[in-house]
């Protein structure tokens, strides 16, 4: 029977596909993508492609970024029904997602619009955080140690409580929020337990293991996330 | 130059391996492995398995379960010992660990002795938590919503704390705080937006999407988590 799958394919290194991942590339008959290069769509487009099989189509869709709910809301409708058709003609259609597709993904739009219309299969992948984490060798949490993961687009009372709280914060979608979270990084004391990457596991990866020593002016790539570890950082900082 | 990897084998099916963990393992001279069945020392081995090269030694080192921290700890300090003379000699050796190596696993103790002596590298894998969500078909975080990973066995002042203020939880390390946890789930009014699943895409995999149906004296696989999502779960539980 036909399905649509949802693929992530990781944070940017083709090798951090899963096997089931590249089986899934390999068996699919269509792959929508979206163009938006600030989606990551023709990221992961770059990701996924060593692993096509040569049937395979792509079908270019635009999802507009603008903030026109209405306007996003029936582009995903009308890419929905596409799919839907597509499988019911016997057809397994993918979706590529970066990193995992369950975590800050817009893949959730097209899949809640599926789910009761057609059979479904999420694959999930390597999200950048833990990619960071595993090749700066820092850990995250240990034992009883909570692990919160905030987009720096969340209110900035939940920031500052997860800051004095916990011991571990990844925080995502840094971007235009990087001078307003350094602010808060220094008020806490936590400048020396925090480390950025930009761009993780990609040919254009940056690492900055002292937020000092980067720029106001300087722009933040869209793919930054900065890892705070009050437990284990000096380690990994004097390894790097 | 010869290296330790540190390699993350997913949660449970060989399939959710990243072409990169399969590479080193088909590259590595000595693999290094617990023996202690809680560890998931015999789990990770049987997940690695199918990817191992004809010509790889397989070191089974014991790591005591005690809670004698100084026993522990010389185990440890023997084993990095063994390694750093490995690697020295000029063999790629590997160490082996289920889900991701910088979220709650022990990989992270000999990590710390031998960073300072030899080459480190770090493989992620698929968390349990990650694979949960995307086998079910459920959406973790969206947007600016934060996402908060706890073990059972943290302060219940911060379970408690976290189950009030965030949107989506994972509870990892279930194990014999089910009983305390489920009562926390009912007195918040979560057990509609609560999913467990225990030994996810292993074999013996069991998903209970209404947390009352759990018997209290059922024994709860020690790989069990609990996914909370206040927002997105109704969908995922129609559509299991």
């Amino acid at each position: 029977m036909a399905k649509f799958y949802g693929i992530g394919v990781g944070p940017g290194d083709s090798s951090l596909l899963t096997l089931k991942a590249v089986e899934v590339l390999n068996k699919i008959d269509i792959l929508y993508t979206p163009e938006a290069e600030k989606d990551g769509g023709s990221l992961a487009l770059s990701i996924a492609k060593p692993h096509f099989n040569e049937a395979l189509e792509i079908k270019y869709r635009h999802f507009p970024m603008s903030f026109n709910k209405a306007e996003k809301e029936a582009k995903w409708e009308s890419v929905a029904k596409e799919v839907i058709e597509d499988v019911k003609e016997g057809k397994d259609v993918g979706f590529i997602t970066l990193g995992d597709p369950m975590i800050y993904s817009t893949y959730v739009y097209i899949m809640e619009k599926l789910i009761s219309e057609i059979q479904v299969e999420t694959i999930p992948g390597i999200s950048s955080f833990s990619n960071i984490a595993s090749s700066q060798n820092l850990p995250l949490v240990m034992d009883t140690e909570p692990l919160i993961i905030l987009p720096c687009t969340a209110d900035e009372e939940i920031i500052d409580d997860a800051m004095q709280k916990y011991s571990c914060l990844v925080l995502m979608k840094v971007y235009k929020k990087f001078g307003m979270i350094r602010e808060k990084i220094e008020k806490y004391g936590l400048i020396d337990h925090a480390v950025l990457v930009s761009n993780s596991s990609q040919g254009t990866e940056k690492v900055y293991t002292d937020l000092r020593d980067i720029n106001s002016e300087e722009k933040i790539s869209y793919f930054s996330t900065i890892l705070i570890n009050k437990e284990y950082m000096h380690k990994a900082k004097v390894n790097h």
